[in-house]
């Protein structure tokens, strides 16, 4: 089961990086300085958890991969801005991210600025690249907008930086998490069943499954910080600590998160589980979350 | 003439704040530091060019300021982006815009960053506000995108920025003044006449219009940089030769520079004279950027 897993998650991850290959300028297309930062960072060895979830909940309804491409690599290109943002001097200040020198290490603050606003934009862009139901390409417009801005995942990073050194808090740490992390989780499970078509009854089942995995995937990124490996996690850990960050476990201890983890990961299969096989692979998804060691 | 330009200006300008009030979060909802650093940026005091040339293009079509109102402060969302982020340390190290501190020197580099973010998110979230036609809400997203992205606005400030101290350079300066700067002018135009519904014998030439009026408008800007009156500008002047910027008057001369300004706005002029009334104000705009003092 978990090797059949692991098989389709890398096959439907080269589709996606295959659709982020042709969606980005090309490198030697001008400016060459800024398409090449775009590329180094969507191309730095991500999981691309969110466009495999827009692609599994599009797959439920019925939907080819081709169409789902399009959101799914807008999904990629947000969540990739937000990490080249989010390690700048000015903010997180990380060197090394997914094993590699993060973006302003290798190409300067300045173009690790610009190609974060271009990948933004460009997410949007790809949005309209499925022309053919326009009031598909306005609904998912609308959703990843939301999902990515001042009331979603900025909102969350806001409070994650004017939050840093202050006590331990647990309204605090939520709102963090619900915003920077399972808002646009929440988005890719719901875009992929949009373009899917599906019903408002599917849409509020996926809904909450994407609001509790997104949740679960935060506190075992916490619980990775506090107890995982560096090499393996491709960055430096214990920064949390360090920063003075609200994370789970800082909050409500090790022992704790990882119970609240797996509450989360019962919560979100029982969501789908009334769909039975057709929910396919998200069924799994919980618990492959649950067990990841990077 | 003048007066009445003016006035009728001011009073376009009024609906955007108004509108632009409407469609920005309020100052206490949550996150307030970041809503209040973008509201900071987006009211200290702009032209309002770019929506008002967008009111303007649509309604020489017919249409309403109110159908307007949602891809005009779109436009102006981006600009006010851009301008953020341009006035980082990491890029243009500026600390006075519009006469008041830049967002960084009042909110910090996060919150610049983050509520530049917010604003080019919240640009694309506007524009689904008129979801009643969604085929325009998909061709104004696309047409926004593509004028703020790498090949266009992004990608005229990574020239911008990787050109400093090089030596002038005609072709260069070009290039950087078509992206940086006419993309999003002339998309502001495009938007107004996309969303009146232009013909495509129109729309071509208020692109035609656009195109002209962005390049006169940088380079009144690249003038007023090397002889205008920094009080009056509300900016540090004359920091372009200073930083070794690719301006206008540095590769061609201040008085090349005033004529080549002057053809341009013949140039502009002649694309609308054959709609002669119905082109309304449009026809005066390119005069009063030549006249313009700051």
């Amino acid at each position: 089961m978990a090797a059949t897993f692991d098989r389709t998650w890398k096959a439907l991850a080269a589709r996606v990086d295959a659709a982020l290959d042709r969606f980005l300028p090309a490198e030697n297309a001008s400016p060459r300085e800024l398409h090449r930062a775009m590329r180094y960072s969507v191309f730095a060895g991500g999981k691309r958890l969110r466009p495999v979830l827009c692609l599994l909940s599009g797959k439920m309804m019925g939907e080819r991969v081709t169409a789902l491409l399009p959101p799914a690599c807008a999904l990629e290109m947000v969540h990739t801005y937000s990490l080249i943002h989010d390690d700048l001097p000015a903010m997180d200040d990380d060197d090394v991210r997914r094993g590699k020198p993060t973006s302003h290490r290798v190409f300067g603050e300045a173009l690790a600025i610009l190609s974060g606003d271009a990948l933004l934009t460009l997410a949007f862009e790809t949005i309209t690249r499925r022309t053919k139901d326009a009031g598909l390409v306005a609904a998912l417009t609308h959703e990843l907008a939301r999902a990515a801005g001042s009331d979603g995942m900025v909102g969350g990073q806001t409070f994650d930086v004017l939050s840093e050194g202050k006590p331990p808090d647990a309204t605090l740490v939520d709102e963090i998490h619900r915003r920077k992390t399972a808002a646009l989780i929440r988005a890719s499970v719901r875009m992929g069943a949009m373009t899917g078509g599906a019903s408002k009854a599917e849409l509020r089942d996926l809904t909450h499954f994407g609001e509790a995995v997104g949740l679960l995937f935060q506190i075992t990124d916490d619980l990775l910080d506090e107890t995982g490996d560096d090499r393996r996690m491709g960055k430096r850990l214990r920064k949390d600590a360090e920063h003075g960050k609200q994370t789970y476990p800082r909050v409500h201890g090790v022992e704790e998160s990882r119970a609240l983890a797996e509450k989360l990961a019962a919560k979100a299969t029982l969501a789908l589980k009334k769909y039975g096989r057709r929910a396919g692979m998200l069924l799994a998804v919980p618990t492959f979350i649950l067990s990841r060691r990077k």
